[in-house]
């Protein structure tokens, strides 16, 4: 699966994926007073708009990345409506030619991750069907559980041609509480690199394999180090923009052939009708602000790359 | 809430949690087959299955424990209708005075986990209603992204009285991977543990706070050493029964009262039906080889306990 996102990449020139991670308050008002109109003051109206806000950006993104990241704590707060609309939404994006990695951030003991593994990734035998859960490309992983909760993953990559991102290093500000701290003499983070590394030997394609791994752009100098721990990880990078990250800040996760990383934007992009820079805000431009911002991140990206 | 549970665990005598990690293969085929019948070789039927199966689980044991986890990865893997049974099975249990103990394993950054706790303990403000997800009394939470990723779910245990358990020391054979690892001194889950304490102060409900830990039983030891780390953290014992963990192993977890910590068992009890001790497998006495299974395992803890 690895090697689909690398020649996403290199099709579109951008190693960009936005995050499609919908909050009530980047929602236009024609779009959330439509839903509510419709549904009332429900989940199922939030989930709605939801939907009809991702639809807008896709249209209007679909030509310019190779991927998109819908956070599902997004959708999951609304219940079930909500995860109807991320279903729907990962959907839409496959019939648009994107690929969808699905920020789960799963991980648990084996029989579990299991579990998780073949519902955001594989499918499920139910006699002689198979039945799906959410059917995405790539999912998010978190290793505190260690190996036995990471290889079912791994595992279900191999039977659907699938990849995962384990987290390394988040961007958040406390990341640092567990994953900076010192043992056998070196950063948690990088211990959880080598494993990452490690466990990529059991799913390569092509040059990198399809065990990949979340290192945030607001530690760029870890990205620098990360990059040589694991040389055949591809690295999915959040913080860019809103959380702080620039483009400069990227140049360290990148191999020398400009690939190795893929950098996710959200706010910045599904939020920048809000943002005068792309139009009077009260046009509420969604879908066209949404493409001026990520060809304006291409460009930050290409430039810091040169 | 842990002053519920607290209350809960005396009313029954039983530190016990029955967790409700329904399989295709633990379904009797009475019930399996009804469910292919309805709605064919689909996820549907699988749904239905699950929640007909955790309904004649509870009729059968609601009066004998004060909690169920169900593990929500079980459902998951189901997508959107086996979400809805994990759903319809939160909701039956409250109906039955039980309280739910949402095996998630959420965690994220601040804003994201935010989200993952409005989802399944709070509720999120749409216009003038408040939209519930999922609405357990505690979920379990992953501590790799730090404080930030767990405050907000302490924000909303003080805001809508619920409780997290957060994975400390997980059961799993290679939770040490990274758990263990020795940095200031001592491993990884002390360190963990004396967060979850610090965390705690910040959300006490009488003897107890609100922030309890997860502590595998298949690690009686460490149990120990943590029982002494985080002195107002109850711990949630996974790992007991099929993954090898004794009623003598868990009397370092509890405290000098016979309280502070509660144990779940999930196939011991939800499979105990396919066990010969408690009657001809073939008869499919599911309810009734539950109800049993309870019945020594209480014994169990309380004869390691005197």
């Amino acid at each position: 699966m690895i090697r689909k996102l690398i020649d996403g990449i290199k099709r579109t020139e951008a190693p960009i994926v936005v995050g499609l991670d919908p909050k009530v308050d980047f929602i236009p008002k024609r779009i959330l007073d439509k839903a509510i109109s419709q549904h009332g003051e429900s989940a199922e109206a939030v989930a709605e708009a939801f939907w009809q806000f991702n639809k807008e950006i896709v249209d209007h993104i679909h030509d310019l990345v190779p991927a998109v990241k819908p956070q599902i704590a997004m959708y999951e707060q609304y219940g079930i409506p909500g995860l109807i609309a991320y279903k729907k939404t990962v959907d839409y994006c496959h019939e648009k030619g994107l690929l969808v990695i699905a920020d789960v951030k799963r991980g648990d003991i084996g029989s579990t991750s299991e579990s998780y593994a073949l519902s955001h990734l594989g499918g499920t035998k139910v006699g002689s069907s198979i039945v799906k859960g959410f059917d995405a490309d790539f999912a998010t992983v978190n290793p505190y559980l260690g190996s036995d909760g990471v290889k079912p993953f791994i595992n279900v990559c191999n039977e659907f041609d699938k990849g995962i991102f384990v987290l390394v290093k988040t961007s958040n500000p406390s990341s640092g509480e567990l994953q900076d701290k010192i043992a056998d003499g070196k950063p948690l983070y990088e211990t959880v690199g080598a494993l990452v590394e490690e466990w990529g030997a059991q799913s390569m394609d092509g040059d990198y394999s399809n065990v990949g791994a979340v290192v945030g752009a607001t530690y760029p100098e870890i990205g620098r180090i990360l990059r040589d721990v694991m040389p055949h990880a591809f690295i999915l990078v959040p913080g860019y923009g809103a959380q702080g990250g620039k483009g400069s800040d990227l140049v360290h996760f990148f191999d020398k052939d400009g690939l190795g990383a893929i950098v996710n934007s959200s706010r910045g992009i599904i939020a920048a009708w809000k943002n005068e820079k792309y139009g009077d805000p009260a046009k509420e431009l969604l879908g066209e602000a949404a493409r001026a911002a990520v060809i304006d991140m291409k460009e930050d990206i290409a430039g810091a790359l040169k």
